[in-house]
């Protein structure tokens, strides 16, 4: 019995180890494959030069939707296809404008109007309040009204990883507009959310709240905040905006999907994806064309080895993440109308840099399970894995049916330097770094295809 | 008896615990000053825009000493000093230029010689041979002579770190001119060490053989040199070089060493440096301005937190890396002639990209001790440690005395699209991945100092 048990586990530990090998051969051909042949940067450069921002409801979207299909064909889809959603058609409708006059000069603000703000549609003079943060505005309530209060809250270098730092001032974006609207502030600059050393604003959506007006809001660039805020200490100062913003009405759109059937278990699904919406101020490079371009790529280089996975997977170039997440909520409920299995779901939406890991939103279980694959997938970069994240396209697939999600973790230093802001470019992405990504993602893929999660 | 043991073990822990929690304390205290108040950019950009490239020999190499030595004590350096060293003195002495003549038109390449080589001095003009690597050498060892010899040995992008490719593909700069010589080349042009899509060329030294004719030898960018292959395959192409690289005399060039002494064991010493010199055709910025900034960087941080370290901490920027390591070697001969003990010693030249870890070349045992520092540098990045890796400057150290070592590992994947390039420049750095590197350096010193190794 001894010796039977002794032959079990030893037949266990080589067929595990058989395992492991022909899944380490198969992430190096994988390696090679994408390393070598990747269509990822051009596809990246056809997607950022060619046709540029491409917000919800743009004629850019439109070309960006026959671009994504098109390429999931070239890359090899057994299927492909739009899925069609309702949008919504917010217009900058010119170009962002804020001045002050100090003196006798005139200083120009470098400011771009808030995604789904509501535009001054004709100059807009008011004296400035500078608001270090909420706690501020809340004393200081009564002297903001008639006038544009500027949020000038740190993003805090302290914080190791940005999305922290993000995470932490991003609120002042989201609701700092309706929270000085309800004390009677006319309209409001928000400092980007950025560490960069340049001065280019960073836009972003905001949400009004519907019991007070919608006030013009923009972002400033870090240096025009300084000197903003320096100016402001030898007594108020009339700054003059102009912007243009307006909602048109929701217009069609569509989640762009290409797929591989699975061979053993074709009803249960796994999506790797994107989103292929950017803000119309910069060219959507790494946010988020290189999670589109990667997912594309993931599909070009199985078929391009001939791998034939086990579950479906499904490849998704989003809808709408950056100001409304139509497609990534279109895409859950018609998974769930029709009854659809997703087993995982992985996004790419934190840039196109070297990949470091991933995080996911599973079970205890599921983690352990996933950090057995480590040092598999650490030899290529994603070593470290962490409990926690997934995507904003993905989420309501996990909300929906308790899909387990994670994300593609790169390295976060650079992204905030780009995020919304008008340097976000194909010149910006790094061609070995946005392969890199596009293999680990890979990796995980075939993995939890082949092992479940 | 079981008794005391156990209150003994428990005590133990709760030491070690408390000494964790100490450092851990320290190393967010370290985070937090060189996040918020590093000086690294701001030196980064006057060494790399006032001085500018500092090869040995040149007049800039002598501003950048006195730029070394003013940083090192405005950082405050307990005591800062310039260590005398002959180095090597070779110039450009020009412009490089190629071109090659294609049926009627004139093609110019974008040439740079190589450091250290021999400039040809007026128009050289010879029909090339494509040499794909000295196995092809040899079997075309008699269609040579006379011919410009054109190694067009790939960069190979299926290592993940890309260092591993530049020792692939480095043999061809290093000693490809002396074997191309021997068989009667008059010339020779070597594809540049890089993966980058642009077409600057990447200079780096080579070593002639004395037994050989020092033929002038070019690096060509990689466009170029796919240009020039493409062309080859319609039969010879006559290509013209002109270079005018000589050695003058040595001259006399220095080490900038800045100490603070240490508390308990003043006549201990540890090393943390980067390299001061550059090549010409760049900045220096990555190389190695980066290794410079960050060592005066970690020695201001200590200053400024007032930290007494156990140790004297020498913080050294070598004179002469890339053409002679002339600096290094004097550092290791001296502190040998005065018996100095070396504990240990760091280098930073491998970038100011973001950290990934630390390479050591140590014992066993001195890297199992360090492996259990991991969970207190894997919150700043340096998460990955492994065996092997140092620098060239403090090979010496290890060498003569036997003083284990180890590299800072930044992430490779951009290096070598800068590296001895004329894009190497400040616009290169990213001043919070530059700042990481010094934290994460700095972590190591605290902990290799506070501890032993």
């Amino acid at each position: 019995m001894k010796k039977l048990l002794a032959l079990f586990i030893i037949s266990i530990i080589c067929h595990g180890g058989h395992a492991q090998n022909e899944d380490s051969l198969f992430l190096r051909k994988l390696a090679d494959e994408i390393l070598t042949h990747s269509k990822a940067y051009e596809n990246l450069r056809s997607l950022t030069k060619d046709i540029g921002g491409r917000l919800a409801g743009s004629p850019q979207m439109v070309k960006a939707e026959a671009w994504g299909l098109a390429g999931m064909k070239r890359a090899g889809a057994e299927n492909a296809w739009l899925q069609e959603c309702m949008v919504p058609h917010w217009v900058r409708g010119g170009v962002d404008k804020a001045f002050a006059i100090k003196g006798k000069t005139k200083k120009v603000l470098d400011v771009v109007a808030l995604g789904n703000s509501a535009g001054s549609m004709k100059p807009l003079t008011a004296n400035v309040v500078e608001i270090k943060n909420f706690d501020e505005l809340e004393r200081k309530k009564d002297q903001v009204k008639g006038k544009i209060v500027f949020y000038n809250y740190a993003f805090n270098p302290r914080f190791i990883k940005t999305f922290q730092a993000y995470g932490d001032a991003g609120i002042y974006r989201r609701i700092g507009p309706s929270r000085a609207a309800q004390y009677g502030a006319v309209a409001v600059i928000v400092r980007s959310m950025s560490q960069s050393t340049d001065n280019n604003p960073h836009t972003g959506s905001t949400a009004y709240n519907d019991s007070f007006p919608k006030i013009p809001a923009v972002a400033i660039g870090l240096r025009d905040a300084d000197w903003l805020s320096t100016a402001l200490t030898n007594g108020t100062l009339p700054v003059t905006l102009h912007t243009n913003g307006k909602f048109l009405p929701d217009t069609i759109g569509h989640n762009v999907i290409g797929e591989i059937k699975g061979s053993e278990f074709p009803d249960e699904y796994i999506t790797i994806g994107g989103h292929l919406d950017s803000w119309d101020n910069c060219e959507g490079a790494h946010d988020d064309g290189a999670g589109c371009v990667q997912t594309i790529e993931i599909l070009r280089a199985f078929k391009a080895l001939g791998h034939k996975p086990k579950r479906t997977i499904r490849f998704v170039l989003f809808a709408n993440e950056e100001n409304g997440l139509r497609g990534g909520t279109k895409y859950a409920d018609e998974a769930k109308a029709k009854g659809e299995k997703h087993i995982f779901a992985l996004e790419s939406d934190a840039g196109g840099f070297t990949p470091r890991g991933f995080g996911f939103t599973v079970s205890d279980a599921q983690f352990q399970k996933a950090m057995q694959w480590q040092p598999l997938l650490a030899p290529y970069g994603a070593s470290e894995l962490s409990k926690g994240g997934g995507g904003a396209d993905i989420g309501p697939l996990n909300r929906t049916q308790g899909t387990p999600i994670a994300g593609l973790q790169p390295d976060s230093q650079r992204y905030f330097d780009y995020h919304h802001a008008r340097n976000d470019t194909f010149e910006a992405v790094n061609k070995r770094e946005l392969e890199l990504g596009a293999l680990n993602m890979a990796a995980l893929i075939y993995l939890v295809d082949k092992y479940g999660l």
